[in-house]
């Protein structure tokens, strides 16, 4: 109460207590029933187990929102998650829309409104901090009120029994006084709903999100091979890169891009110029810049004269330019001026180090005129000191100019607005393929519910394939044989040289048990291999079920690639592509992306990140493969993965690529079983 | 003079100025010869072109150090290395050494003595800070100053005329007010006496080194392919792993870790654990352990039982410890006591996030006490929060104990204690491998002579296999042949299959102008391919001088390695390890380290850091190769490497690596042509 009437909020506060008259001087009602007046927010902070009779209580008074501070519920166990259900049912039935429960509440500096239990009031900002943890949340207001960061919004998402963090950032997107998203979260609550609703957001304003959890992720180790390139957090991380989220990987980077991307523009390119006025630092700034991948500003010819003309001899008019230890004011305005007119540079970083004759405060308000005057030009500062540095520290940050300690949080901050600015130009350019219309789902559906069936999860090969062709997706075709003459009328009818395998799914690496015959090119041939398969096999493993014997043309060498799938328990369809054959597990050369809204061009990045591209584009001159074949490939096994559920693996290595096609030639998929459509 | 006398110096002070009578309330003296006493130290500061003059005055009067602040010296140019080289001329014959020239001075914080023009004198501490750059020492000092952080030395090493980071290095290892070392470097003066010395000082105590300029390394892209895979920032990182200097990446890492190497002890091993108020912070910690190698501790039953016992329900006893956000002083007493005291713990950290309820002064005392109880388990704290926490993190960086804004420096910094103890153990184990005496130099050298005879630079196979062989690096055998006759002669003498390449060190891709034949099983095939290699190249290479051609038996199949060395300016040979045959630089698996100083421990390292190990350990079932024959090769290479500067570079691709043995099939040399010993 005391929070809310501080923070100068200026709607009506009703006190509901059954108990007292008047609370902080505010007339007080027995029940919210009572109050007679539309409410749009009730902040409850009731006992845990009197939460459900005010929510019925809201419903019936036609309460919109409800921010639920109190604890007690999903976090303590069974008792209470079937109290949160309860919660949940009843704001349902009155649609009431929930924040919470279990938080430290909601705070907007301009509405103003705080209905939360923060011992402070945020200074006023245009940063939406929203988070999942709320001591958090307390943490970072205690830490900002120190270092002179304002806020737009506060929010604590606490269970997310109803709102969540897609909800969240949707509004802050909207909201006109934010200009930064920062999210601090441990997991999403509907994976493909945050990619959705994100999509739109980040085109909208940057998001920046510090996601933890990832070791615990990390530890659950995928069973399958292709799922133990992959795991959980590779999915946040595929997803957010996808849907235009900046990721920060520990909290001063959160914040360090944060005061960034609140004041600065979004610079037109990756070319960066540094004025120092010593050596050392433009050294570790220009290392910073390319561990960065930003590039140094090559300055035009004009500038670079110019400075010549203005500077002392010794000063160095390329990139880092160094004025030198005795730099005076009116030399750093000469090469700020310089660069920031130049076209060549995008952005720019002001180093300064305390010497006897620097004037740190003088050089700040030069820094913020030339900022005025070049407002297009992204401009920050590293002042590398203490105590002399605070008052020109402030001029910088009262005018918006970012001021860090050393170097290099400077150049992640402008990497991350360089990085922010290709996401969202590419959301906004490419759109996800629609799905392609000659596919044949009954026929898949129709595999599916004989395998079942069958009391299995694990396709045979030639049911396999089946799913592919009706897929359009490129197979070399697999005949499961039963006797030794199917298997020659099989070769015969692909064509000589021909390949046999075992066919049973219980049978992993079917190589090591004489399984597998290469190069048969002829009748006897065939039937010899049969034979020697079934023999083999029966005895080395006479207790494993053996569906007969899978005949397949014999491929010609090409480059040999991978393309998989696993299912992501939040974000779902994860597609891999790499190198493939036998090395997969060795090379780990592996590039993922979401099924979810995925683009052409996600695709055609996806293949370029991995060393198989190389190969692909022909490597010491051999000829390039057909890319676009695998790209077709991808798309439709993504396709076929958004259609099926029920599909939980799928792995086509190798798929070869050849000059003018794309080949798989071992098609592996496995059901989930438990989710049938 | 002011900085001198204000530190507090206790030796005689003596001006030396030919105008004055009297400096600051000291007799000032017209020259340093009519002072007539012993003079250790003296502190140059006069026009540069007078230092020559005054450093012959010192010779003559006795003085045995020079610290030259004068700049003007090799930065400025020509006329300055000119300067620099006589002033070093002078102090030589004097037996004089000099500091500098162009520095910021020299600070002792324990001597006490300041011979600096620092506007400040740093606080009282261990920290040795040495720096190429006096503006960062300025910059850092005066950071320091508002940071609460003391130094032990400050030196300020300029021009390093004469005195370089290995002096300066070993001397702040052997000053018993340093306990650890940090050092801003943007060269070494000589690597391998770096190497020599470093090696020594890091047994003693830490050594933190910022080396900078890496990007500017990186842009020398080398031309040979071996050296395409390196780069001289590589050498710098090689060689600070084999001397055991810890590398930071960034300025706040540098002094991120300097406060946890300075008060606390090395931890016995990389289990660490946690306690913290707050969720969030606990997972943002754990993920940060393991991004940092650091592996969570489990405690024994014990430890679980007690806090289970004193500790609320809802809080976790399990890593990390979370005592929920209205933990009392007393609740942090019992779980930080509890995870001291187990066996499991190696070291400790604690978050405090700050609630209404919580106390960080007094947790802050409890935490101190612990630590004098525990002393032997290093302990860290992350306070988060701004001026509310201020007084408690007071109290704790006190107590030494060091306390860091948000948790991932923490552990970062626990992470590198945990690498320095392994680097310096890993030091004091193992020893260096001595020169194998089995090997002709005198064999060496005479195919040099010839080659350089010959105008040539690159050695011819069979030239390179003669090298090979004299250092008893296993080559498959190499016969230069020069008749179809010759040919077959050769491949009788081997035995059938062989292989047939055209012999010119100018063809880079021979299988491209059909210079290769390859599986020739008889005489006949033998002279066919002969005359075919001769027609085909002379025809498409009319120009390039033919040497005639090689024949080597044809290997049979094993796992292709890669064995290469480049010759890193500052460090020398740099060995390359990792996977070969054609797909080098596609799949550029490799492992780095330089032959000056390598251990037998080094090279299994190295070899173990590759995937090329998997293979050798035997892939998906198949033999395991023998890796004692890598292992010798590798000493051997790195053997021939030192012995012969001369050699600028050097290939073995494929070494290819059998069960029994290793062959290497394809031996390059390259001689730099100008280094003849």
């Amino acid at each position: 109460m005391a929070n809310l009437r501080n923070s100068g909020f200026q709607g009506a506060v009703y006190p509901i207590n059954p108990n007292e008259e008047e609370i902080l001087g505010y007339r007080c009602y027995r029940s919210v029933k009572d109050v007679g007046q539309p409410i749009d927010v009730a902040v409850v902070t009731v006992p845990a187990r009197l939460v459900a009779g005010v929510a019925e209580e809201c419903g019936v008074a036609g309460v919109r929102f409800l921010v639920v501070i109190t604890a007690g519920f999903k976090e303590i166990g069974k008792e209470g998650a079937e109290r949160e259900q309860e919660l949940v049912r009843i704001c349902k039935k009155y649609n009431i829309r929930i924040v919470g429960p279990n938080i430290v509440g909601v705070i907007d500096t301009n509405a103003p409104f705080n209905g939360s239990f923060t011992k402070d009031m945020p200074l006023k900002g245009k940063i939406a901090f929203i988070s999942q943890s709320g001591a958090m949340l307390l943490a970072i207001l205690d830490w900002s009120l120190s270092a002179g960061i304002g806020f737009s919004q506060f929010v604590s998402m606490g269970n997310k029994a109803d709102l969540d963090e897609a909800d969240f950032i949707m509004a802050a997107a909207e909201d006109p006084n934010t200009s930064v998203i920062l999210c601090y979260l441990e997991d999403v609550t509907n994976g493909e709903r945050f990619l959705e609703v994100v999509r739109k957001a980040s085109q909208i304003k940057p998001v920046i999100i510090l996601k933890s959890g990832t070791s615990q992720d990390g530890a659950r180790a995928a069973s399958s091979h292709t799922g133990a390139l992959a795991g959980s957090d590779l999915a946040y991380d595929t997803a957010f890169k996808q849907c235009g989220v900046i990721r920060a990987m520990n909290m001063s980077d959160l914040f360090d891009m944060a005061v960034a991307f609140v004041n600065q523009p979004v610079p037109a390119g990756n070319r960066v110029a540094l004025v120092t006025n010593s050596g050392g630092p433009g050294i570790i700034a220009t290392d910073s810049a390319e561990r960065n991948k930003l590039k140094m500003a090559r300055f035009n010819k004009e500038t670079l004269e110019y400075m010549r003309s203005q500077l002392p001899v010794e000063a160095s008019v390329y990139n880092p330019v160094d004025i030198l230890g005795d730099a005076t004011p009116e030399r750093y305005k000469i090469a700020l001026e310089s660069i920031l007119k130049d076209d060549n540079t995008d952005s720019a970083l002001v180093l300064l180090s305390p010497t006897a004759v620097t004037e740190p405060v003088k050089i700040a308000n030069i820094i913020v005129d030339l900022h005025k005057k070049y407002p297009q030009k992204p401009l920050f500062t590293s002042y590398m000191g203490g105590e002399s540095l605070t008052e020109g520290i402030r001029i910088l940050s009262e005018a918006g100019i970012p001021c860090y300690t050393f170097p290099e949080p400077a150049l992640k901050a402008i990497s991350g607005l360089v990085t922010y600015d290709a996401l969202r130009k590419k959301l906004q350019k490419n759109k996800p393929i629609g799905p392609a219309a000659d596919v044949d789902k009954e026929k898949v559906k129709a595999v599916f519910v004989e395998v079942l069936g069958d009391n299995r999860v694990t396709l045979l090969g030639s049911e396999a394939t089946k799913v592919a062709e009706a897929y359009k997706i490129p197979v070399v075709p697999v005949y499961l044989v039963n006797s030794p003459d199917e298997a020659v009328a099989a070769a015969e009818k692909m064509g000589y040289p021909v390949v046999l395998k075992i066919a049973s799914p219980q049978i992993i690496h079917k190589s090591d048990v004489g399984g597998v015959k290469v190069g048969l090119n002829s009748a006897q041939e065939v039937k010899d291999a049969y034979n020697d398969i079934m023999e083999s096999v029966t005895r080395q493993l006479p207790d494993t079920r053996i569906y007969g014997i899978e005949v397949q043309p014999m491929m010609p060498k090409g480059n040999e690639t991978l393309i998989g799938m696993t299912r992501d328990a939040q974000f779902g369809p994860l597609i891999a592509f790499g190198m493939g054959g036998i090395y997969v597990n060795l090379l780990q050369d592996v590039s993922f992306r979401l099924a979810n809204g995925l683009t052409r061009e996600d695709i055609e990045e996806m293949i370029s990140e991995t060393k198989a591209y190389t190969l692909l584009k022909g490597y010491r001159g051999s000829e390039p493969s057909h890319i676009p074949s695998i790209i077709d490939t991808i798309a439709r096994i993504a396709q076929l993965s958004l259609d099926f559920p029920e599909i939980a693996e799928l792995d086509l290595n190798p798929v070869i690529a050849y000059p003018d096609k794309a080949a798989a030639l071992d098609v592996k998929i496995t059901l989930s079983g438990d989710k049938q459509k």
